[in-house]
């Protein structure tokens, strides 16, 4: 039974290896009793994707390599273990394997900001089978969780037509270390800056912010509140102006004797109000303040505001984006689809009827036509060759990283290039078609043969 | 721009003081630079229920107290703020006084599992203004989050009517540490057990898990992957049935000549696989064995499960857990309520047309029947007295915690108690009244008094 907590509050990387599933433990000692020590293949994909996305922005791969580096079982973490119900009658060879446990594997990956699609592999994991095993939830929980947001900020970014698009969703986030991970994947779909100024200092992301409600309320009047934050930030003054009544705030704003950079609504009808507010601004001849709008925003919204004329020039947009609250889990899967002892291949799949597989290392091949939009992606077994660029690379060999980690700018910069490849059927809020992935030939046959194999009825 | 990732992929405790929004800070260095010192009280509560909540349960507060304790900005940080365009002009006072900066104020808060309502204050912050803002951002993030997965659990508690209910679901949860603080959260909502292995080192909560598909598929038949796993776990086995073909495996685990304690099942039509299977143990005399189900699971699919007859003894529910799928957001607001500077109070409040708040500290006075069922709340100023209990204790003083943290067991319990005293009306998974929260002449007059002072038109 629960007793009391230790007072750590975070996942550190002194714990890493328990955060895992319980059973990815007891197979890995299943695989060590049964001297099990064939080299497995396992594949991260998406059967299918979230209601109304036609693709997806890979992302999370750096944090998940950054894991596979570092992870290790210390002293404390096998301490718990050697005292489960589940492991109390293990000897001690199980536990001293697991001291000396580094990830000494392979790692193939579609770089992050790659766009795919379902049942693309974007990780596969190639180990010896309980180094494979362990590795399985933080791997998920990592690339489904930066995956699922960069791919909800690109739909953000797309709707705001060139406008831009920060990330305000930090205390929204589903805990700290979500809110983080939210602004980095958001920033990889397109966003411009972010609130949230851890993700600034690891991240380098542009970290953006004024004064909220509580600034102006803390002064007796709203005007002494914009003179007094201008007088400490004066060369970047963006003022709140809805605390009490936004009209009356832009007219107080615009009628200020020194220069703001912007102003910020957070309620109210933001179409009409950002009218309103703008012809108030112009009229004073504030023509370069930027109008900043903030509220629940999303995709809709924002597509709603843009067809309303609304003259917003950068959307705050928070829950929404860093919750991907439409589809707020992306269900990407870790599935065996080989497994290798000495020369001996055997290539495996699930068939559960709800939930088949294709069996083997693969690789992904995109087809694109004379002016680099997307045509088709070909989905074939890793040693096979098809027309298109190769989508998935080395990422760890031997446990060593393959290349130093990307600047976030560089992935960014591929998605969006990426996301231009599509062509508006793909790209729309509400596409209408799936992105053709083709089977190629020798996948095909292989999965006939393999099923065969294993007994499985069509 | 962004530049290359610092190797630190976690929230740690060096790193903390940077985990909020930007604004906090450029709000702090207003009031440090204006020398306002004025002690602030903010409130964090909800507004709004998500839709088919008549309750919330509320979690987090632990991780929150020991972040308030822990809060500093270390050289790494205060360098990064240094850096930062909008405080490069900034004063060496500034970040001096940051280098030295403690949450000396104190906290009132519901005792986590306290079941509470909208407008309800579950925790109420008093300290000098910087250090009451800067804390708001992993407050809100914190006890949003649990919270939010604490009432999912609760509501999926309900659905299982005394069958056990287990966490699964970190791999689809927003991060590793979203997967762990969801643990914790689905325990206080009233689940048994976790996958999650560092939940159970952390927080002593119960830890189970057997083997996935990928064991099944690694040895060449699936009766060789049973007797694998039992030669390994000989008291506790549990076998996962549906690989390949669930009553086919079902009935491989019929046959086998040794002990089992269950078998789960993660695909197809549970209602009535699980009848079949029941089937077939009974018949081969193995009643004891337990039927786990899994599979995208929600409190939905429960009911209709139970309502079915399914005979299902434990439910392991993941993704729609501990991502709150059909709300996965809970919308914790922090707001300014009063603010004293010497003798002098000033009594605040927000006004703009849809995000109204009530002035001034407050308290939460709960009544209840001659049976202990509740039928009321009343909202109060934190110096009134109401029957009833009250709701909102002491938890900081003078930046020290009150008390040491409570054993994850005693929160739990008194979550399960108050659902039991809701009543059905409210437990429902689709209630369809709000339970009455009044708000005291006192309070109503300090509002409307308030209003006027700061001009509000109604």
């Amino acid at each position: 039974m629960a007793s009391g907590e230790r007072p750590l509050p975070f996942v550190s990387e002194d714990n890493l290896a328990l955060c895992t599933d319980l059973y990815q433990l007891t197979m890995a000692a299943g695989y060590f009793e049964n001297r099990l020590d064939q080299v497995a293949t396992f594949e991260l994909f998406v059967r299918t994707l979230p209601p109304h996305r036609a693709f997806l922005v890979a992302a999370g791969l750096e944090q998940a390599l950054q894991y596979i580096e570092r992870l290790r079982f210390n002293n404390d973490a096998i301490d718990y273990l050697r005292r489960h119900d589940v492991f109390t009658h293990m000897s001690d060879e199980f536990f001293d394997y697991l001291k000396g446990f580094r990830f000494t594997g392979d790692v193939h990956a579609m770089p992050e900001g790659t766009v795919f699609f379902s049942n693309e592999p974007v990780l596969r994991v190639t180990a010896p089978v309980i180094e494979a095993q362990v590795v399985e939830t933080y791997l998920l929980t990592t690339i489904n969780f930066q995956t699922l947001v960069a791919t909800k900020a690109a739909r953000v970014v797309q709707a705001a037509q060139g406008r831009l698009v920060a990330d305000f969703g930090t205390r929204r986030a589903h805990g700290p270390l979500a809110g983080l991970w939210a602004a980095r994947a958001s920033y990889i779909g397109g966003c411009t800056s972010t609130s949230n100024v851890l993700a600034g200092a690891m991240f380098g992301i542009p970290v953006v912010g004024t004064a909220a409600h509580s600034w102006t309320m803390a002064f007796d009047t709203e005007e002494e509140a914009y003179r007094r934050y201008h007088d400490v930030f004066p060369d970047s003054t963006v003022l709140l102006i809805d605390t009490y009544d936004t009209i009356e705030g832009a007219r107080r704003a615009a009628r200020l004797d020194f220069p703001i950079r912007g102003v910020r609504l957070d309620s109210g009808d933001l179409a009409a109000l950002s009218r309103e507010v703008r012809k108030i601004l112009d009229d004073a001849g504030k023509r370069d303040v930027k109008i900043i709008a903030s509220g629940d925003l999303n995709e809709y919204k924002i597509a709603e505001l843009l067809a309303k004329d609304a003259p917003i020039d950068l959307f705050g947009v928070g829950t929404e984006m860093v919750t991907s609250k439409d589809a707020p889990a992306l269900g990407g899967v870790y599935k065996l689809v080989e497994q290798r002892s000495g020369n001996k291949v055997a290539y495996k799949m699930k068939a559960s009827e709800d939930k088949a597989t294709y069996p083997s290392a693969k690789q992904v091949f995109r087809q694109a036509d004379a002016n680099g939009m997307f045509v088709r992606d070909v989905l074939t077994t890793a040693d096979d060759a098809q027309k298109g660029a190769a989508l998935i690379e080395p990422a760890v060999e031997e446990g060593k990283r393959s290349s130093p980690p990307l600047p976030l700018d560089v992935i960014r910069d591929r998605a969006q290039e990426q996301i231009a490849c599509l062509g508006d059927r793909f790209r729309a809020l509400a596409p209408r078609d799936a992105y053709p992935v083709e089977v190629s030939d020798r996948l095909r046959k292989l999965t006939r043969r393999t099923r065969e194999e294993l007994g499985i009825q069509d």
